[in-house]
């Protein structure tokens, strides 16, 4: 153990008390995922201030052979910012990065380090009259770091696109602690390839990206939020068409839930109650929503889209938000599935999609093809129609006692999903990444020639495999290194 | 010669008498750029008729070390599409692979391979009631493979983004010719890097683009086309941002006009005439559109803007085009612009970006700083201003020699315009590419780390070097390969 105690003394040197710890009740916290899946050891816990401070222990860390392990809010779904249990890391938080740099209000854009919250941003958007249009449950928590590492999604990326759309400009420190400055966001630039598509979403294994240019759209003025009843999940894929037609680029969100999961956050969270009288199997949450530039004809465009969806049959009941206290309800009530899903029992979760036009065909076949294949359980599909992207569940048998189930039957109803969603044409990863959680699976089913690419990619970028390693990409069958 | 005429037999039997050509005749056009810049000698012409064709050559290519020159349209504007002198590559034309796969009304896709023009795409969309919404003058030549490979631009990226933003999905040939298959659009999917970014805009120097699913809007149901007369280029960015701020996602174009520019096409096109009764130094031309969802405000709209503008005092004068003709006329004056500079004489033309907030300053302070440093010239910009991309022409002294000028001046003049765009933040090629023209710029202004992160991604993913060699990726000092 001389080697590391060496590279720590540097670190120590370098980064100071306040950006370098090996105090166990400092570090512990960060070596568990939030979810409590995966739980690793590590050298210390390095916190930079500054890109600088990030490049020049990047640099130590290749000179030293130590891996780093990029974390921001540790907020992630698969274990990507959690190191391994050989305790031969270094843990990197970006936390203290978290400076809002610039804010240009009338560009539209705001410069970001990495450990802005992501909250923190929407807060400094709003105070300016802009927005920024992503979000997630982890808002709270979840930094801009993580959010481009991993590419995030959410409920907006129907109109707004995922993280990927939202960065016009990147700054990371790449494996040889060098700075790579793309920051100054250029709306046209075709001087080669665009390396900073190939770190969004590389989760920390190409570059630790240190700063970001995002960009900010017109605060929204108004809002229209609609709950539909329908007969069958087919119908909720036309209702869809239908909405996009008659909305066009006023559709802001598009979710659907199976009468199940309507029916477990009723019962789990008091107070609820659903927006529609009748039964109906599958539910629909449309949400129109403008800027100044359309908030005028929104309440007439949400009653014309509800009369035609009547009219064409395409909804068995359907009500408008009477004002935006019902709207929040309606909205609480998707976004209280996964915790009412999780207090009936265990379940396996799955984060998939699939071409949107083929999502509500691949729910109605895959759904009972599991079913039947693992008898007792249920298969429960709810989320981002409109991105092909739903949240697909198999919820245990009545009785199935909590941890020996998944430990026992986990891992063979994942693998069904997985290879269903594959011979679809599917993503086995929608919007949570990778991480440590699915490599294997990536391993299994990717295509080979993808595989390649990316071990070609990150052994010419990360030749010693430092970054983040054990996470995203999958080794070469037998092999030790890429 | 012994070795090429092994390969060349072999490429015979696999390709048969139409996919390979050595006649001169038939390969001669091909050799030259259409703006007659660069012309090279090839082993023959390839026009392989399948993915499969394609993927089979470049392994035979790989197996012999041919280099390979892919071709679309051969109207590029970088020579990205021609072959060294050397004669020892084949030119791979995907002229042949024109079909159009699939087009989807529903889900707004099509794909396309390589082949396609991008005027027979328009055509097809429009035949559905949908839009492919990029356009350019050369859109009767430019193939879908050639948009992707340089990430093409055009008049339509302020609304709809540039090539980038059309493609959902890639097929490619790799450099060991094997096939990497990403066709299938996924709106959400995490599974690691995405490969298919670092394709568009890398110009057949990683992969060769055999095929594209890419995403179509609604077609327009009305626009709206106006013209407005500035005293400065500074108010441009005023009216820009005030044209947003009004008009939203309704804004489809922006562009700007130099007293000069005006004048030259009035000059040079009979039976035009300006929008605008007086003088104006500076010319906007504004055109807002809209689908079935928005376009019955439109007018309203349109009137909205120019009064507003008026009020503010950004304009001078201003007008709505009357009818469709008028608005081609307008769009006519913009159109025309680079023939009726070229028939004044000879120029130097440049295709720049700054960040979009920064262009009108950087064409106010530039200009005259050009002018002062090569008296007797003019410097002329005009174009995109709404995304940051200007072509910025450096037009001969009075009686300056069409060919002579522009071999004694012209580098030095370009290098002094380049320098410029750099310390502003900006790119030397905005929309149209980097190939063996800018290479050396690039090579001498490109951050470093950049330069070295392309060259580890070429050398990773083309290790012979094959693919399209002398283009885009400038060698290191003194190195003869990557």
């Amino acid at each position: 153990m001389n080697a590391p105690e060496t590279f720590l003394a540097e670190a120590a040197d370098l980064l100071g008390p306040r950006g370098l710890t090996r105090d166990p009740e400092i570090v512990r916290p960060w070596l568990t995922d939030w979810r409590g899946r995966f739980t690793g050891q590590a050298l210390a816990l390095a916190s930079p201030a500054s890109t600088a401070e990030v490049a020049a222990l990047v640099a130590l860390c290749a000179a030293h052979g130590v891996p780093i392990v990029p974390q921001g809010g540790n907020s992630g779904m698969s274990g990507g910012a959690t190191p391994d249990e050989s305790g031969t890391a270094i843990v990197l938080s970006l936390r203290r990065m978290n400076a809002i740099r610039r804010l240009d209000t009338e560009a539209r854009e705001v410069t970001c380090e990495a450990g802005v919250i992501l909250q923190t941003l929407h807060e400094a958007a709003a105070a300016e009259g802009l927005r920024f249009p992503l979000t997630l449950g982890g808002k709270g928590s979840a930094t801009i770091g993580g959010l481009i590492s991993t590419n995030a999604g959410g409920t907006q990326v129907l109109r707004h696109g995922s993280m990927r759309a939202q960065v016009l400009g990147i700054e990371a420190v790449l494996a040889d602690g060098s700075v790579f400055d793309a920051l100054v966001p250029l709306k046209k630039d075709n001087r080669g390839f665009d390396l900073k598509q190939l770190l969004i979403g590389s989760e920390g294994t190409l570059g630790i990206v240190t700063a970001a240019t995002l960009r900010l759209v017109p605060a929204l003025v108004d809002r229209a939020v609609l709950w539909a009843g329908l007969a069958k999940v087919t119908d909720t894929r036309e209702l869809l068409l239908h909405a996009e037609r008659i909305a066009g680029d006023r559709l802001e969100g598009f979710e659907i839930l199976p009468r199940h999961s309507l029916q477990a956050v009723l019962a789990h969270m008091p107070g609820t109650r659903s927006p529609l009288q009748g039964e109906h199997e599958w539910h629909a949450l449309i949400e129109l929503a403008a800027d100044r530039s359309g908030a005028e004809a929104l309440p007439a465009l949400a009653q014309e889209l509800l009369e035609s969806a009547f009219e064409a049959g395409l909804v068995e009941d359907a009500t408008i938000a009477a004002n935006e206290t019902q709207a929040e309800a309606f909205w609480l009530l998707r976004d209280e599935i996964a915790p009412a899903e999780r207090a009936i029992g265990p379940a396996m979760q799955h984060d998939i999609s699939v071409p949107v036009a083929r999502m509500a065909a691949f729910i109605a076949e895959a759904s009972p093809q599991v079913e039947a294949r693992f008898p007792g359980t249920l298969a429960v599909a709810f989320g981002h129609l409109g991105d092909g992207n739903v949240h697909f569940h198999v919820l245990a048998p009545t009785g199935a006692v909590r941890g020996d189930w998944e430990a026992n039957q986990g891992k063979e109803i994942s693998s069904f999903v997985h290879d269903l969603v594959t011979e679809w044409g599917g993503s086995i990863s929608a919007e949570h990444g990778i991480g440590q959680l699915k490599r294997d699976e990536l391993g299994r089913l990717g295509d080979p020639v993808h595989l390649h690419l990316m071990r070609a990619i990150k052994q010419a970028l990360d030749p010693q495999g430092l970054l983040n390693p054990g996470k995203l990409v999958p080794l070469a069958p037998g092999a030790a290194t890429f």
